[in-house]
């Protein structure tokens, strides 16, 4: 199996995506493609301590990600 | 469906752009491309706490997206 | 309709091209291809408040680019 | 032999994970792709001295990879 | 017309080549490819106020040029 | 002949690996491809002037890699 | 005339090889690809003002070359 494969069990699943520059989001993953670009509904951004929920869905670029976990 | 399927949603609707560096932009999105190059029409700039708006379409390169959020 | 169609609206119009580093140009916008390679004519370079006529045809290298607009 | 063709003995290894930006993962390598993108399980990620364990599969970017070993 | 036909314009001509990192040179543009790797004779480098004569041809990388000005 | 041609001749070889980021590996180049992701056995990994020895086999990803000297 | 056509007459001559991060190489120009991978021999590598001669054939990576120049 391949990894994006495994990842396809996350969906619809509650992930943490950890990204560069400090900033990470939680929410549900919706949807993904081979460059690990996301969609996250419900999601909320943490930057620091603070943080910001996101209404609607949230589309995030691949190339920002650094890893995402249950 | 795919991340790119989702943001058709998003089309015509205005969005939050967050990009490399601590600048973002909000405004209606008009078009995006698989590299989520964008058009944004109606946008405002945001450095830090400097909102600056921009008249006509603005190009934003996909390369500095980070995320894109109602 | 795709950005980079958008951006053939600007052909031959005045553009402000902001650039990755804190730099930032002002000029007529001649020529562009799908990397957002430019070419501007009568452009002005700004870093910070320092503006610099550059004469000729400035060729900017699409990769530097963070957004154009009117 | 090819390094990937390497990699694929540490298959269901514990393995650690050096990454860009002073993180790093212990954990056990369940899949990865020529990309480097990587799944662990049973890991545990570090940030200077901060342990923190991450329940079930993490998907590792393979961008953010600096080296795999034992 | 492309960007990159408009820079055959500057073939054989004195060009200023402003590069990432605070480098830039001076000299007669004598070749350059679709990555914009460029050949330049009787080049300067320009870094900071210190001046430096290359001799013969310097060749750049295309990954580091901002812009190239007459 | 290529460069890559010529590290075949490194081949079980001890090598000296710079790496971006103030990090080196010593260790005996086991494997490589054109992307220039290297295994390494019997390496010792250093940092500033902490030498950490690696059991097993190491791979290195190419794009982290700046030079291979012997 | 191609960039890489003109580097072949630098082949076996001897090279200055400025890298980002501050270090450079001098040496004679044994091979390169187009990616701008290099092979030198009878180096030294400059950081700062610090010399280190590199005995045997040193191999660069094009990703991390500025410019070569006699």
């Amino acid at each position: 199996m391949k990894p994006l494969d495994l990842l396809q069990q996350s969906l619809h699943k509650r992930v943490l995506v950890e990204m560069k520059g400090g900033r990470s989001f939680r929410g549900v993953l919706d949807a993904f493609d081979q460059h690990l670009n996301l969609v996250l509904s419900s999601a909320e951004e943490v930057v620091k301590d603070a943080v910001t929920p996101r209404a609607g869905l949230t589309l995030v670029r691949g190339d920002s990600v650094v890893y995402i976990s249950p």
